[in-house]
């Protein structure tokens, strides 16, 4: 068959710490081929890649007659050294921190990859196919694990001087607050992740029987369900995600002055529980949000939009696909 | 005379609380000719647009045979309105809100003007000839009555969607904190502001009769006469405002990972005594400016520069006049 009948296509990997998922992306953004696997930490580094570079190998041959591999991009959920390859920090990925992993992946498939982080990687698909398709400027955060960011300038990823740009999960919120990995106290990341909510259930529940402290086996999930059927402490754990969400989301309005703000991430499910009180804060903290959108509703043209994400947990694995031919 | 053997110029202006400054400047930077009058605020909006308009037109007049005049800036302390060419929000200019400056200026002198935000203006003046001239990327953050910021980003201003990005004096510092002007609590501007410092010391200084409790007429200068002497409580005023710069400039650094953050504006003349808390919180609040600055001497290629402005208040009357021409 000739090359001009064949379609272009990227692969797409979304390392999280639960699912590894791969796919094959057409130009338009459309899932020609895709696969899940369980991310195995458990059994270590080398495992994780094997079964990685194994899945991109299984869907490259399967498409190899009828179409061309434009590329690879695979997100990872830590921080990324671009000029090294390596992944300088990664909470959630144990013995990765330092580790040529770009080289060694290259290496396997004897092709050249890209690696991303995890949260602009997602800011890239919502940016591509998302709620972020119709602007330039967008800033997104996606509520997991951990708080992770991603900022889009004139369409595209906007890095920094070491590429390192879009850490909102550790704006700070509560100077005196809840102490972070990071090593500071009261990052975003401390009360607005899917951790964070477990631990403040944990935090409110000390002493109860009902409500969160009847829940044996804690997710933020369950606290979400809880919140939902009406209890105090469920409902106050996401008054305070909202709040925290609400002064960060302040601080990028009035230093960025963007037209949308994108919220994402497993987390972000629990929209309604949260979204009351991070718009009230917004409102009362942002000078710039509140000229903007000074009957609250952030919906016309020329207003300042916070939405949720569109793509719900593709977001990465579209993003990734994006990232070579950008 | 031909044209050709004409210098070009433009005019700036910087419009303060206190002085009404004029300069015409050429090309390079060069100020040609400039005056200095007291900003007569007290005898009302129109006497000081009057001021302004005579003073640009004595020196546009005296230059009139020598020199080309390509454009006017003029740099205001308040919001602006860009589309309107209104000022939208002035603390410090009672009965400018939402009053027509730049139609009224132009209808006077029959010419453009460019009307902007003072801490922009100053922003744009250190990165054409002062701290930020080897840079494409820097923020600012200008501390004086209020605190103001600027951004620029790939060599220009950061307007963001309505103009109003870089309000970097209204990001949450201590989110029960005391109330600020804007609505919000607890913003940088009630921290690291001139007029920040004077209400710290008060506060400090209650109850006593000493040190800052010694003072009738207190200013900011005064309580950094006493913190150099050694005043415990005038040394704590600016620990604080340089903890409350240390969490914003944490919150930009991780935010955006630019190469240079300047700080200018009145109170910047009391560096030493509130840097040493600010770099404190910065390098414990980062983990961007951590990972970048690793020995905390942010000095070197490659990391993150925290720096005095160089240019003093003319910043203003320098960015105002590049204006015109960018």
């Amino acid at each position: 068959m000739a090359n001009f009948s064949m379609a272009n296509y990227t692969i797409g990997v979304d390392l999280g710490g639960t699912n590894l998922r791969v796919a094959a992306v057409d130009e338009h953004g459309l899932v020609i081929e895709r696969m899940s696997l369980s991310t195995q930490l458990s059994l270590g580094r080398d495992r994780v890649i094997d079964d990685m570079c194994a899945g991109i190998q299984r869907l490259t041959q399967k498409l190899a007659a009828s179409s061309k591999l434009l590329g690879i991009g695979i997100g990872v959920p830590g921080i990324i050294d671009m000029a090294a390859g390596t992944v300088r920090e990664a909470a959630n990925l144990p013995g990765w921190a330092g580790f040529p992993v770009r080289a060694e992946i290259e290496r396997r498939l004897r092709t050249k990859i890209i690696l991303e982080n995890d949260a602009r990687v997602a800011t890239l698909g919502e940016k591509w196919l998302g709620a972020g398709r119709a602007v330039d400027d967008m800033a997104m955060l996606t509520l997991g694990t951990g708080v992770g960011g991603g900022l889009v300038l004139g369409g595209k990823i906007w890095y920094g001087m070491n590429g390192m740009a879009g850490e909102f999960g550790h704006f700070t919120v509560e100077p005196e607050g809840h102490p972070c990995g990071c090593g500071s106290r009261g990052c975003l990341e401390q009360y607005a992740s899917a951790t964070a909510v477990v631990r403040m259930a944990r935090e409110v529940a000390s002493g109860g029987a009902t409500g969160v402290a009847g829940i044996s086996e804690l997710s933020s999930k369950a606290v979400y369900e809880l919140a939902k059927q009406g209890d105090p402490d469920a409902q106050r754990v996401f008054a305070k995600m909202g709040w925290a969400l609400g002064i960060v989301l302040a601080d990028l309005v009035n230093g960025l002055n963007l037209p949308m703000y994108v919220i994402g991430g497993g987390a972000e499910s629990a929209w309604d529980a949260f979204a009351p009180s991070m718009f009230e804060e917004l409102q009362a903290r942002s000078v710039v949000y509140a000229a903007t959108n000074p009957d609250g509703t952030p919906t016309a043209a020329g207003k300042t939009i916070i939405t949720r994400a569109m793509l719900g947990s593709g977001a990465g694995l579209l993003g990734a696909a994006r990232l070579p031919v950008i």
